[in-house]
C-alpha cells in the first residue's frame, strides 16, 4: 500500500479514497472507444421472438400438432418481462430490453427510459434519458456481420423496430421505416409495404420519400411474393409480401405470402455466406394479436408458424455448430388457460378429444373466416359449420357475428370456440407472469434472465461491448462537433437536415438516415442519425466527425 | 458370424433370425433381479413440490417479497403435466407419474393407470393396470438411504401419499395413512394426526388402529409443535402439528406449527446422518388450495413458504455437492394471471404499487381472516379494515362475506382483493400448461420432460432401476408362493391379513403393512403389502419368500 506504508492512518486512509474517487471519474470520463476484448463465442446469432406466446400457447400448439415443437429442446430458463414502469410490459419497451440491454418505457423504440419506476429496474444516469440505445444488430454490422429483420406485422411494427430504429413513439411508422431502410440491413422481410411509400403512390408516407426505389438505388432486390422470394439469388434482399400486416399463417395464401419458416430458411441462405457470421431476427408477431382477440385458433396458427421458423433457425445451428439461437416472448398475452370455469370441477377427465377437437373443426382464424361472411352477414349459420363445423350456434352468437365491428371478428368469434374447447382467458391485454426461455449453441442462456439482461448476454456471445457500441453510434452532434457551425435545415419539415460547416466543408446529415453528403458528395455512415425529439438533441455515429477532419 | 460363415444364406439368415427371437423372449421372461449397474449421479435426492404453482404465482410471490427466489436460479427446463387421460392432471397421478415414472389416472395414488387415453401418454401392459407401482422413495429405501416426507397438508395428501402408498383412490386416507405409517420412513412431518388414531381417541380410524402407538413402539419420536420438532436429538421422526392439514403460513402459529422450512432444515439435518445419503420429499401443498379459492394472498403466502424451503434445500446441496434438487410444480392452477379485465387497456402502466400495495395490506389469507370474524359476522367492515386495508368494500361484497360457507370464505374474499389488484383468474380448476423445472445438483434436469420423467431421471440419479425395484417389491401373493396354501383372515375386516402356509410355517401378512409374523414372529418387510382392490390381487415383496423359505 504505497499510500501508507505499513500503518493505515487516517490521512493515507483519506488520500487513499481520494485517488478511488479520482479514478472512479476518470473511468466515467473516458470509457474505451475500443470495444473490451471479449472472448466472441457464435460467430451468427438467430433471435426469435414469439410475441405474446405465453406456456399455454406453446401447450396447446403441441396439442393440436400432435407432436414435439422445435422450442421443446431449447427450454432451459425463465425471463422476467416487465418494463421499467409497468409489471406488464408492451412489446416496444421489450423489444428495446432485448435490443439494447435496457429495460424501458411504455411506447420506447430502442430508446432509453425517461422513469424507471419498477423497483430493481437498472437506472439509467439522468443525462441518458430519452437517448437512442445501440441495438445488437446494429453491434453486429459494425463487426462486419450480415443481418436481417423478419416480421409476420409490418415491418415497422414496435418488436422488429426496436433492433433496427429509434424513436420514443412505436406508432411512428414513417421514422421507423426511414430508419429501418438505411439501417442497410442485408435481409429484411414481412409486411408494410405501404409505410415506404409517398401518399401519392398508395403509401402513407406525408415526406413525399419512396424508400423501395432509395432501396433499389441502395442495389436491393425487392421481391414480393412467395416465387421471388424463394427464387432470388441477391445477397441484398428486401421482401414486403403485405401493404400492412401478412396474413395469419391459416388464411395465408401461400403463393402470395411465403412462411415464416420459408422467409428464416431464405434469410439464413443469404446471410451465412458472410464469412464474417450474420445477425438475424425474426417475430412471430401475431401470436399477439390472435392472444388479444382471445382466438386460440389464431394462437395455434402462429404459435405453430412461429415453432417452424424456430426449427428451420436451429437445424441450421446444429448443422453449423458456431450459431447462437435464443427464443421467447416477450410477455404473457390474454391469460390463456387450458382449462376455464366450465372445467371447475371436471378438469382432471379433460379428454384430448374435449380441447383438440372443436379447434381442429376450425380451419380458418377468426380473423380469416371474416372474409368468407357475404356482406350482408346472412350466411353465417353456412360458414360458421364450413370454417368452423360449430352447428350449435345460440341466436346470440348469430347476433354477436352479425354485429361484430368490421375487422374485429376475432374478438367474436375467439370467445366461442375457447368456450367449446375449455379454453380460458382473464384478458384481452398483456400479462406479467415469468416466461420461458429457450436457446441452443454457443452462448447458451440459462436460468432466470431479466429481458433486458439477453440483450447483453447476446452482446457478449457476439464479443460485443454495448458501452463501446453506443459510443461509436450515438454522439450528440453538438459534442461531435464543438468547433463547427451547425444549423437545421426545415425546408422540407418532413426530412429535417443537419448541417455542419467547418473549415470550408459543409455536410449535409439527413435525419433518420445513414447518408452524410460532403459538399455534395454521398457517403454512407455506419449507423443512422437519430434525433431525440423529447430531448432536443440529434445523435450521430463517430465515423461522421472523422469523414469531416 | 457364427451361424453363416462368411456368406449369408436364407437358411443361416433364418437361423440368425430364430436366436434373436428366443433370446428377446428370454429377455423379457428373465428380468434381472438385481438393479442394472446403473452409475449413481448423486447420494442424496431432495423433491420439493410446490402444488398448483404456475407461473404467475412465482412471479407475483417474487414481486410481494421484493428480491429473488431461491427458485430462480434453478430454472433448467420445463415440465409436461398432463395425465394418462386428461390434458389437465389432478394431483394423485401427477405424484404417481412423479414418484414411479409411470402418468396414471384421476385419484391413483401408487397406482399404474387402468386407462391411457391421451395421445403421446406411455401405455402399459395389460396386466398391469392398477397394480402397484414401486416408488423413487421405496427405492431409496431398498439402496439404504434415509427417506423423509413432508408436507402442509395432512400427509395423507395425494402429493406426499403417491411417494409412500398404494390405493386407486386418493380420498382413502385411512389406508395410505396405514402404509405410510410401515414404510418406515426415518422422518415424517406435516399434518393429519387425526388420520392415525382411532375413532374413540378423537380420530377417524374405523379399523381400530392406534397408529402413532404403532410408531412409538417401532422406535419413533412423536413431535408436535415447533420446539418439540427443533430440540429432538431423534433419528427416527414423525411429527404431526395438526389434525388435519396445518395452516397457511399467513396464518400461522410459530409455536404450534414450524414453517415449511423449518421442516424442511430439520430432516435434512436428520437424514444426511445416513452415510448412504438420503431421499427427502417436500410439499408445500396448499399453494393449490389457495389457488382454487382464487386468492392471491394464500398464493403468496405458500408460494414465499415454499421457496423458502427450496432454499433450504439448495443451501444443503450447494455445500453437499452430492445433492441432486429438483423442484416443479405437478400442475398449474386457476389460471391466475398479473393483469386481469380491468387492465384490457392500462396494462403496460401498470405499477408495481398499483398490483403488491393492495396484497401487501393484507395480514392473513382469505382463509386466515375467517377466524377474525364473529360468530354473527356483524365486523365484517373492521376485521377487513385491519387485516386487508380495505376500506372501500361495496354493501354486495359486505353481504357476499356475510353469507359465505364456514370454511368458504377464502372463495369470496379471495376475488375481492384480486380484483383491486388486476390478478385475474379463469378457473376454480387446475390448468393444462407447462410448467417451470427447477434443478441444481448432480443428475440435474434440463429441458422439457414429461412428468413421469422425472421419477425416472430421479431413479437414476441415485443409480436405481425401476423395473428391478418393481420385482422386488411388488409380486402377486399367489405367484410369490405357487406350491403354498394361501388364504384371507377377514376376522377383522377393517385389517384383513393373507395367511400363508407352506411346509409346516404359518405367515400371516396384515394388508398395508410390513410385517409378516411367521409362526408368531414377527418380520418386517422392506416395503408394504398392497392390495389392488380393482384387480383382486394382494402384492408383497420378493424379501417375503425367502422368510418363508
Amino acid at each position: 500500500m504505497p499510500f501508507c506504508g505499513s500503518r493505515v492512518t487516517r490521512s493515507c486512509y483519506q488520500k487513499l479514497l481520494s485517488l478511488v474517487l479520482v479514478v472512479t471519474l476518470l473511468a466515467a470520463a473516458f470509457l474505451p472507444l475500443v470495444p473490451a476484448e471479449a472472448a466472441a463465442t457464435a460467430k451468427n446469432v438467430i433471435i426469435l421472438v414469439g410475441d405474446g406466446m405465453g406456456a399455454s400457447h406453446t401447450t396447446l400448439a403441441r396439442w393440436y400438432k400432435g407432436g414435439p415443437l422445435a422450442l421443446d429442446e431449447m427450454v432451459s430458463g425463465a425471463v422476467r418481462t416487465y418494463s421499467a414502469e409497468s409489471l406488464i410490459t408492451d412489446s416496444a419497451p421489450a423489444a428495446t430490453a432485448f435490443a439494447t440491454g435496457y429495460k424501458s418505457n411504455d411506447k420506447f423504440i430502442g430508446i432509453a427510459a425517461a422513469s424507471v419506476t419498477v423497483p430493481g429496474a437498472a437506472s439509467l444516469n439522468a443525462g441518458d434519458q430519452y437517448r437512442p440505445l445501440a441495438t445488437v444488430l446494429e453491434g453486429a454490422k459494425l463487426l462486419g456481420k450480415a443481418t436481417g429483420l423478419i416480421a409476420t406485422s409490418n415491418l415497422q411494427h414496435a418488436t422488429p423496430a426496436a433492433f433496427s430504429s429509434h424513436w420514443h413513439s412505436r406508432s411512428n411508422y414513417e421514422e421507423i421505416g426511414k430508419q429501418q431502410v438505411y439501417e442497410q440491413l442485408d435481409v429484411a422481410l414481412g409486411g408494410g409495404k405501404k409505410y415506404l411509400l409517398p401518399k401519392e403512390q398508395g403509401g402513407t408516407r406525408k415526406d413525399g420519400l419512396n424508400l423501395l426505389d432509395e432501396l433499389k438505388n441502395m442495389g436491393y432486390t425487392i421481391v414480393s411474393n412467395t416465387q421471388e422470394l424463394l427464387q432470388t439469388k441477391a445477397s441484398k434482399v428486401w421482401g414486403l409480401f403485405a401493404d400492412d400486416a401478412m396474413a395469419y399463417d391459416f388464411d395465408r395464401d401461400p403463393a402470395k405470402e411465403p412462411s415464416l419458416a420459408q422467409m428464416t430458411r431464405k434469410a439464413i441462405e443469404i446471410l451465412s455466406q458472410d464469412p464474417d457470421g450474420f445477425f438475424l431476427f425474426v417475430e412471430g408477431s401475431e401470436i399477439d394479436w390472435a392472444s388479444h382477440a382471445n382466438d386460440p385458433v389464431g394462437v395455434i396458427s402462429e404459435t405453430l408458424a412461429f415453432d417452424a421458423a424456430v426449427k428451420e433457425a436451429l437445424d441450421f445451428a446444429k448443422k453449423d455448430g458456431q450459431t447462437l439461437v435464443v427464443a421467447f416472448t416477450d410477455h404473457g398475452n390474454g391469460g390463456m388457460s387450458i382449462g376455464n370455469k366450465a372445467s371447475d370441477n371436471t378438469y382432471s377427465k379433460l379428454s384430448f378429444e374435449q380441447v383438440i377437437e372443436p379447434l381442429r373443426k376450425a380451419r380458418l382464424t377468426g380473423q380469416g373466416v371474416e372474409a368468407r361472411l357475404n356482406a350482408g352477414r346472412s350466411n353465417v349459420v353456412e360458414v360458421m359449420a364450413k370454417y368452423y363445423g360449430i352447428t350449435d350456434l345460440t341466436e346470440e352468437e348469430i347476433a354477436a357475428i352479425r354485429k361484430a365491428k368490421p375487422g374485429s371478428l376475432n374478438y367474436v368469434i375467439g370467445p366461442m370456440i375457447s368456450k367449446r374447447a375449455y379454453i380460458g382467458w382473464t384478458t384481452n391485454g398483456h400479462t406479467g407472469e415469468d416466461v420461458f426461455l429457450y436457446s441452443y449453441g454457443p452462448g447458451k442462456l440459462t436460468g432466470t434472465v431479466e429481458n433486458a439482461e439477453i440483450g447483453r448476454k447476446v452482446a457478449a456471445a457476439m464479443g460485443l461491448d454495448l458501452t463501446w457500441l453506443n459510443k461509436e453510434l450515438f454522439i450528440p452532434v453538438r459534442q461531435a462537433f464543438k468547433d463547427a457551425a451547425i444549423t437545421w435545415d426545415n425546408s422540407n419539415p418532413n426530412l429535417p437536415k443537419v448541417i455542419i460547416e467547418r473549415g470550408g466543408k459543409r455536410a449535409e446529415l439527413p435525419v433518420g438516415t445513414n447518408l452524410m453528403r460532403i459538399n455534395g458528395q454521398k457517403h454512407y455512415l455506419p449507423g443512422v442519425i437519430v434525433y431525440s425529439e423529447p430531448k432536443g438533441v440529434t445523435y450521430i455515429p463517430r465515423a461522421a466527425t472523422q469523414l469531416l477532419n
